[in-house]
């Protein structure tokens, strides 16, 4: 490995983790759109310390947790907590022995951060879901607990060389591993914490209640796409060309074939132009290649978001129908599109057979199962002791008001009086 | 060619696509804070799905109707439908041969993905020329069919080594293969559709329609000046050192000195200190130095902008004064500074000289008038078939209730009796 | 220096220059966010002209003012107006000697204009401190001279090779060379400016004056984060891959501790969740960091960003009781914030000592006075000239309509009648 390779290989991953930390930005926006105007300033407060939140439970315990994998000794394979950089490292480097870590792709510190941001974005999935009634301390309590054990548990049975490593399973870069461990964690938590007021009926019908601003949804979807580029392209784990550009192309094209069968199906379905439904089409498409992008050509990937953006109208209908709250969409496109995508790889691409088929559905089970009963008792254990829903009546005034004393939009001091006269 | 220098010229075209990717963000607040409020889902949806269908058809056929070029046989060029790496390409990278593609700067993967985000371009800047009245159905078929021939046909007379090429025209990364394209096919559908309803009033005075949010229109420039990097920096079609650098540096002194001078001269004709004027003259300035950023000194790069800046406002009063309704001004920035910055190769620069004008003129005369053929014919045929503008009703409601069943702003349940007793 | 490592190095500061340009969308969403709705439009107005004024007059003298070091000749080391790529540049990379400019790291077009995008940042600063009163043209000019000659003066001092870099004074990224001297130069500015009217009451009370858009604010935010990447891991000044990821772990891990000690320190001060505490928590930690975040460890990195958002809070409290009006925190996060940063490398990592922390003392305090002092008199000389401050009716009305012409949000034509209709 020479040192040109190794820092055009370790360029390209902190490119990466750039491009995945803005997908904080993108989860931020999409979900204040989202939700109604009363509930924005908590949604930003929540996504603002689930970032913070997963670094550093992420830099304490998570990332030692989950890379040793299963045999390096330690409880579950813990490594201690904090990190630093292995000893014989920097002497190796120093040495011009660029491979000795990641095979050249990058360094120690890269690999921290470039996770570190990946972990965060599980929690993240789960904040659109329980949006407009969770507790604030709740939250946030239970995003850094799943972060710091249960993540790093799954992420390890895979990607730490785990069971299920060993038995086959294949997941690229996380259809399973962080979008349907997101998704199960959001579809618990909303099991436990209930719908919002007012959105079923007593009398059987579904009262919509519309997200508040739909730019700041379109913004958040295209800054999420932007980040998939990065989130995909940097589970290569190296910037190899031929890998990292052909990832490129099945994103791009699961990405816009998701957002055109989606726009579809929802005109078929609802006679309308759903602009929310174009948008999660988007992100179905793009959670839906994840776990294939490396193994699929582009007919395979357009084949593969094109189904990821039919199930989301679909999906968002039933999870409606069974009472699931989900104000952002969040079960329909990380959960649902991220079982489908883990089980593609079965279907399509280098791997496509019975038997990887086989391991694709018991493997994104036995981890979707893992996080929802992770998560399950840890909201159950929150719910009967601080709580996890917010007061009827803050539900009423919105959280904004109830838990962070602002507003999200404010007019000017004097505004009201003098706009009257201008007009 | 070594395998670091190829992974490393990649790694910069693969990060200029995903630049060139978010200007399709750009183009989205840019155009959604210039509509009025009651349009603003409809211009979303419309820009989610150009990108989507752009990068669809071009998978399709345009890549292969654009790129072989005139001289590989079969109709115009065309190389057949959908994409696939050449097969003698994964075994020449095998064996160490990186050179064998694009001179070793990019892999065929991401020649494909470079170039689709390219395209998708040149269909979105119609989107804003057209808002607030143009049905969605004929809008959408419009663009799939520009961008899957029009486009690719006159990006083949230069790009595709075409007769344009062969005559010595310049255009480094589409002053006129994208900007003025676009702006011509914008030019054919506004006045086959006609301006909005009350814009010219028939006592001949002009109703101005303001854009309904600034600082989304603030955010769609300067993610448009972001992404400009990828779209002039990846032009070089490597990662050169100096060639790129030095886009960088004549891009962004041009953007600065359209800034600049359209500040001063909309103050100079309007008396005031416009917005949009300084906006626009940013844009103005990128599209100006976009067919000769490789070419200028900084010093030329500021007059090329500076000049582009000062076009923006006496171009944006003529096009009102011969009623060509433009609500986001895309004419002016895309069409008349893509000439102007097409004729600057002539001017400033390496190449200038009277020949070379001569050249870029009636290159790009040909190109724009091909462009603006099409799309006229093609806008004329949906006319008289399924018709392109929507009711006068549908109109003065807006679209995004006409077409989408939805506000892009909403008030949140229980809201108003709430607001109400907090003040 | 071979040819690939020296690509790749130069990939990656062409990367962080355009991750420091988003920096001015961030800038500018921020402080739009936190302005009231009347004064958006010029706050975006003048940070669109910032960036623009700030790139030329950095092209016109800045540069040179800046980088050749005082021992170089000329007055105050300036090297003549405009840039130009040194003779024997172009012929040593002709010749393959890709070593000769800075050693290797990068072209020389590259460092201009990634210093140019630093630069303007500083006067971005003081733009969000001065918000809601100050006149355009004032505030214009001021940028203009502050970005042409004070920052670079200061700049020279340490990284032109000045006499505080022979002094042992150490700054990585500029929290002294560019947040303190920005903050420095907003005290001044909000000093002879005054606070807006009715915020400090004859009765001693303080009226809070609430930012008109929080989601704004948190997109201004997230995009700092995001081009802090650039900011601090472009200066490293190579793509050394120890050593950028080595800054990207500490900036995270500051960034993060930022946001939680923030919310803890001003939950503990106003028992409220506060955002925008938060937010300034999370450019406190950045600002902290960026003086050392080549030197720490990752648990250094915790406490110094840890500290800076305890300080957050407090700073913002001590500003308001002596009527410093500054309506977006930045004296706090940037002057108060860079000084502790600056002295945070005396303190922690591997440049600590108490000489060193002596010598980071006077050397901030050095740049802090000489930047505060160039501010006040340039100030105070706009004052007694064209005046900086706008009318009260001007205040009252905003600076949109008073200085542009303009609202930042506007309602449909026709939207109001409509409105009514469909509720």
């Amino acid at each position: 490995m020479d040192q040109a390779l190794f820092t055009a290989n370790n360029v390209w991953m902190l490119v990466a983790t750039v491009l995945v930390f803005i997908m904080h930005l993108g989860f931020s926006a999409l979900e204040a759109g989202f939700v109604q105007k009363k509930n924005v300033v908590n949604i930003l407060f929540k996504n603002a310390m689930i970032i913070a939140i997963g670094l550093l439970t992420y830099f304490i315990c998570g990332f030692n947790l989950m890379y040793p994998g299963m045999n390096e000794g330690g409880f579950f394979g813990f490594a201690g907590f904090g990190i630093a950089m292995p000893a014989d490292n920097l002497a190796a480097y120093a040495e011009g022995n660029f491979g000795i870590y990641a095979d050249g792709g990058y360094t120690y510190w890269t690999d921290f951060i470039f996770q570190a941001m990946f972990a965060a974005t599980a929690a993240t999935i789960v904040s659109g879901a329980v949006a407009e009634r969770i507790k604030l301390e709740s939250f946030l309590l239970f995003s850094a607990i799943f972060v710091a054990i249960s993540y790093p548990i799954t992420g390890m049975w895979k990607w730490g060389a785990g069971w299920l490593d060993a038995a086959g399973f294949y997941d690229f870069a996380g259809s399973t591993l962080v979008h349907a461990v997101g998704g199960s964690a959001a579809l618990a938590a909303v099991i436990l914490l209930g719908a919002r007021k007012g959105k079923y009926q007593s009398n059987g019908s579904i009262k919509p209640i519309p997200g508040h601003s739909m730019p700041l949804a379109a913004i958040g979807v295209f800054l999420l796409w932007f980040g998939w580029y990065g989130f995909n392209g940097g589970s290569v784990l190296s910037a190899d060309p031929v890998g990292v550009s052909l990832v490129f192309v099945t994103t791009s094209l699961a990405a816009a074939a998701g957002a055109v069968t989606s726009f579809i199906a929802s005109y078929a379905l609802f006679k309308s132009h759903d602009l929310s439904m174009v948008l999660n089409g988007v992100l179905g498409g793009l959670v839906g290649i994840t776990a294939g992008a490396d193994l699929m050509t582009p007919l395979a990937a357009v084949l593969i978001g094109g189904v990821a953006g039919v199930i989301i109208p679909f999906s968002v209908v039933f999870f409606d129908r069974i009472k699931i709250d989900d104000p952002v969409g969040a079960t329909s496109v990380h959960l649902v599109c991220g079982i489908w995508g883990t089980l593609a790889v079965g279907i399509f691409g280098s791997k496509a057979g019975l038997g990887q088929l086989w391991i694709q559905l018991y493997g994104t089970l036995a981890v979707c199962a893992f996080s929802f009963i992770f998560a399950f008792a840890l909201m159950y254990i929150l719910k009967v002791t601080i709580g996890i829903r917010v007061s009827e009546e803050e539900e009423l005034k919105g959280l904004d008001v109830a838990e962070h004393d602002m507003n999200a939009y404010s007019e000017s001091v004097e505004q009201s009086a003098y706009q009257l006269s201008v007009k």
